[in-house]
């Protein structure tokens, strides 16, 4: 077979995924595409910010075309690193400078780039479940383990018990994700402050330092005043990887950034190993423009009201028909427990109302559902009624 | 040390390069920037043709922002690979739909799906010197072996008694690119029927299929009529990466595609596997907004007229003063012989009259030197009696 032989099982998994999607076209053809309810995507339904159109047009008609559209440094454009340093400083306290950021293509990229600078084959890399199935294969690229901690479902912050047994000598990396996909949850300041003197314990314990990479697209997206911890605070090896897609509706467009503090140990040098590698992954580097738009764009951002309004309309329903789920204070997405053990009967079963959800198993977390409600209200307010006879079928109505 | 094994030889190198670039900072301070002639990069002077402004102002004007802006399919929007599948159909009398194109972040990310979709470790991967270097970090990246295949320095078509000896049962892909840099040749009709027929013989000969692999940023940058073969129409086993970084002076952006013709063998899992690879690499698509200008501006193309201009005020001169170098009929570089033998004491001595050029060992061709023309007229003329000067210290002028 020509396909390399570490490819294979990513091509057959995405053969399932490939399936859902086409199951979807296939609904929407025959029903029609307003009585599908399709809760199972994360593209952003509310629009990127006026402040992004504007900011395109200024650059077009200000900046010279060698400029807007030319090569930069790997790393990205100073003066755009410097601007995000600026505002966040200015938002949580921090002391960056343009030299402890990289511009990347996404966040997801942002990770790829941190684990290839850091993993040697067999080196862990710990997350938490329901985790983003992706984590996977982006450590698996670089020849790591994924070491996944089970979920507490109690109330979705992360098992730190577990966490703490499952730390070895291999351990070269922590992922977290706050807010959460799935979950919509907020890791709290005592949580982090617990996990950071965990980390701090094992590398002593180990002689080597263990690096949590905090993957945060979502903290923009946040309700009811809830306050995100910025975690290079907490914990000096700590690299956070951002991306516009959710903060500015922009995930088509792959513009993010990685911070690395200078309070990491060997900084200048995992920070010149990140660079090289956004270079010969293939990146090369963040796209120019969207660099330069993000620039004139640090105070915007998109209407999170929506986002809230949805939430707040979907979670009251799904309680009131006796579903179980925790209210997420961020992100756009429910995770529901399945009314029966195997949730992927639940979800078949959701389809004949035209709803499709994601399975917790595609999250390391099975009996659960994935709800995406970055959807237009109308498609929630048209799926109540679906909602309330599968409560009623699974008799969760009262 | 926190940094992963396979990434310090890249970061020691990267010293290198940093240097390099610190001496032309060092220089533009002391001398003035107008006075110092960098021939080094390969960032396009010419600006981006004026139909990419036009597109973009169209595009947000007409299209919503959840298109634009938003995730679609990881192998891009069917829409502008339906668009581009025609056009070259038309160019090149092929017969491409949109399932045999992917659009990349770039060409650099093209080439590095095509080897991780491709690449068990050790399987090997033949390029000629000279050759662009990054090649060599990109089949590590999968594990790979590089293996050189000398230099035709007579006139810089591909050595092929020697290609035809070192293709060993290890051999998984040829990594081919033309127009070249650095030297600005064209590969011949006749060079791409004989390499075919020899990738032939040996696909046979050990069972087995070998890809080639055509990297063509370069394609639309080419001089005195002359034509580059499409290479899918000369071997089955084709995948094309191309990008718009010098075609629309778009580097910045990353943007490109590959292209995996239906002849190729196991086609279909082919292009699922570089679809995945796109997702997991971290890129997960090409950058939306320029995707959709790319499919408003397939006709459009930058001004060769000025680096036509460039290549014969400079190559005249070169060799008027003395100089050995063959006449490019391509791209945007002159590869001269050094009139020493390490042509490193060249780039230095030529740094007296300010003039920076990269050595041709950066692309495994010591002895030669590479010469940027995509540089200002006004450098270039400025420049000459600095050339003057070095071939009468050498002793070449008549």
């Amino acid at each position: 077979m020509l396909v390399s032989e570490k490819m294979r099982p990513l091509l057959e998994n995405n053969s399932a995924i490939r399936a859902m999607f086409e199951e979807g076209k296939r609904m929407a053809a025959v029903y029609g595409a307003e009585n599908v309810y399709d809760f199972s995507l994360g593209n952003p339904s509310v629009p990127a910010p006026e402040e992004v159109k504007k900011a395109i047009y200024d650059i077009l008609e200000t900046e010279p075309s060698g400029l807007v559209h030319g090569y930069m440094s790997n790393a990205g454009f100073e003066d755009v690193r410097e601007s995000i340093a600026a505002s966040l400083n200015k938002r949580f306290g921090t002391a960056f400078q343009a030299k402890n950021l990289i511009m990347t293509v996404g966040a997801a990229s942002g990770l790829n780039i941190a684990l290839k600078a850091l993993l040697n084959p067999g080196d862990e890399v710990i997350t938490f479940a329901p985790y983003f199935v992706e984590y996977g294969a982006y450590v698996r690229n670089y020849d790591g383990v994924l070491v996944v901690i089970s979920p507490n479902t109690e109330d979705f912050q992360p098992n730190l018990q577990e966490f703490e047994e499952k730390i070895t000598a291999k351990t070269k990396a922590v992922i977290v994700n706050s807010p959460h996909n799935p979950t919509g949850v907020v890791y709290s300041e005592e949580t982090i402050q617990k996990m950071a003197k965990i980390m701090e314990k094992k590398q002593k314990e180990f002689g080597h330092a263990i690096v949590l990479i905090s993957d945060e697209p979502y903290r923009e997206l946040v309700y009811d005043g809830v306050e995100v911890p910025y975690l290079t605070k907490y914990y000096a090896n700590t690299i956070v990887g951002y991306s516009y897609s959710k903060s500015l509706s922009l995930p088509g467009e792959r513009i993010g950034y990685v911070v690395i503090p200078d309070e990491m140990e060997e900084s200048s040098q995992v920070i010149a190993a990140m660079t090289i590698a956004n270079r010969v992954i293939g990146c090369v580097n963040a796209p120019s423009l969207m660099q330069r738009v993000i620039a004139r764009c640090l105070d915007a951002k998109v209407d999170v009201e929506t986002y809230d309004r949805n939430r707040m309309l979907l979670y009251s329903a799904l309680k009131e028909y006796g579903f179980t789920c925790i209210k997420p204070q961020g992100a756009f997405y429910l995770f529901v427990k399945s009314p029966v053990a195997d949730e992927k009967v639940f979800c078949q079963e959701a389809k004949k109302y035209h709803i499709l959800m994601v399975p917790g198993s595609s999250f390391a977390c099975p009996g659960y559902v994935r709800i995406s409600y970055c959807v237009s209200e109308d498609t929630i307010r048209n799926s109540l009624p679906g909602f309330r006879k599968l409560a009623e079928e699974y008799g969760l109505t009262n």
